[in-house]
C-alpha cells in the first residue's frame, strides 16, 4: 500500500516530526530541500513548481549527441516558477554564509527585474535566503524587496528586515520548507 | 523615440502586416517564431513567457568552468511556461513534416502528464503543433487532447482534428504568432 516515502501513516509522521531538528545538522543545501518540498507538493497535488535548468550554450556535440563543449550562462528569470492555486508562482532561492545580512549582489539586475515584472503583472513572487551560519531561512516578498530597494541606499539586507518583514521558514518534514503558507497569506 | 523595432506608429504597423504573407517562405522554425512572440508579449507588458532552457546532465567541466562534457536529458515538463493576466500558463510546441497528423510520440508520456496536471490544477495549458508541409499552425487545448486521446484509440492526431476544435494560428507581425487572443477565450 506503501507506495511512496511520503505516505506513511499520520502517526509515523507526528513521531517523525519531532525529530525534525536533526535535519537542522544535515547541511543540506537550500536547492535540495526546496526540490524535496517541491516533489512533496506535486505528489499532494498541492502545487506544480519546478526548478529551471541552468541556461547552457551549446558550442559543440560529437556525433552520439553527447555535449562536448559548452558554457554556463547567466540566468535571465529566477530559478524557480510554477503553479499554486491557479497562480503564477515565481522566486529565486540564495543562501548566504553572513551571519548579518544579505548582500543584494547575489541577485543579479535581470533577475530583480524579472521578479519585479511578476509582481507587477499580477503574479506572485518573492526570494527565499538561507543564513546558512545561523540555520534561518526566510521568505521575503517582492513587494517588501521593491520598498527595502527604493528606501535603502544599501546594497544589503540585514537579517533584522528579514525577521521584522518576512517569514521565518521553520525546517520540518512533508515538507521540510512549508513555504507556500505564506503565499496563502498574500493570496 | 523609437527604442525598438515593435514600438512603430500604428501606421506603419497596419502597412507592414499586409506583407506579412512573406513571413510564410521564410522557413521560421515554431521556436524562432514563439520566441520571437514571447519578446514581444514582454516587451508591452501583456505577459511573461519563456522557453525553459533545456535539461543537461553536467558530468565534466574544466578549471575555468567550462563545461567540457554533458549529455541531453529529457524533459519531464513542457518547453514553455509564464504568466498572463495573474494565471499559469504552459504548453508544448511541435513540428511536424506531415500532412495528414500529429503522432503523439513526440509528446513523451511525463510531459503529457504534466499538461494534464497542469490542467486539472487551475493552470492554463495547451500544444502549439505546426505543420511544416502545409504552413499550419494550431493552437490545442490540453482539454481538447485529453478527450482525443481517451476516446481515439489512434496514436496520433488528424488534421482534421486540429481543424474541428483547435484554433488556427494565422503568421501576422507584432508578435508573429498571437496565440495569447485563444487564452482569452479560455479565461
Amino acid at each position: 500500500m506503501i507506495k511512496y516515502p511520503f505516505n506513511i501513516e499520520n502517526n509515523k509522521k507526528d513521531n517523525l516530526k519531532t525529530s525534525s531538528i536533526s535535519y537542522k545538522n544535515r547541511g543540506l543545501s537550500l536547492e535540495t530541500m526546496l526540490n524535496d518540498s517541491n516533489k512533496y507538493y506535486l505528489f499532494i497535488d498541492k502545487a506544480i513548481i519546478y526548478k529551471k535548468p541552468t541556461p547552457i550554450h551549446i558550442v559543440k556535440t560529437n556525433k552520439e549527441n553527447k555535449i562536448t563543449e559548452a558554457f554556463f550562462e547567466k540566468p535571465s528569470t529566477s530559478d524557480y516558477n510554477g503553479l499554486y492555486k491557479g497562480k503564477y508562482i515565481d522566486f529565486e532561492a540564495k543562501e548566504t554564509k553572513s551571519k548579518t545580512s544579505f548582500n543584494l549582489k547575489n541577485i543579479n539586475s535581470k533577475q530583480l527585474k524579472h521578479l519585479y515584472k511578476v509582481d507587477e503583472m499580477g503574479g506572485i513572487s518573492f526570494i527565499i535566503v538561507y543564513f546558512t551560519a545561523l540555520n534561518d531561512i526566510f521568505f521575503y516578498s517582492t513587494k517588501n524587496l521593491k520598498e527595502y530597494i527604493s528606501k535603502s541606499k544599501r546594497n544589503s539586507i540585514p537579517i533584522d528586515e528579514f525577521i521584522k518583514k518576512g517569514r521565518k521558514i521553520e525546517i520540518s518534514l512533508y515538507p521540510i520548507l512549508d513555504y507556500l503558507v505564506f503565499i496563502d497569506e498574500l493570496l
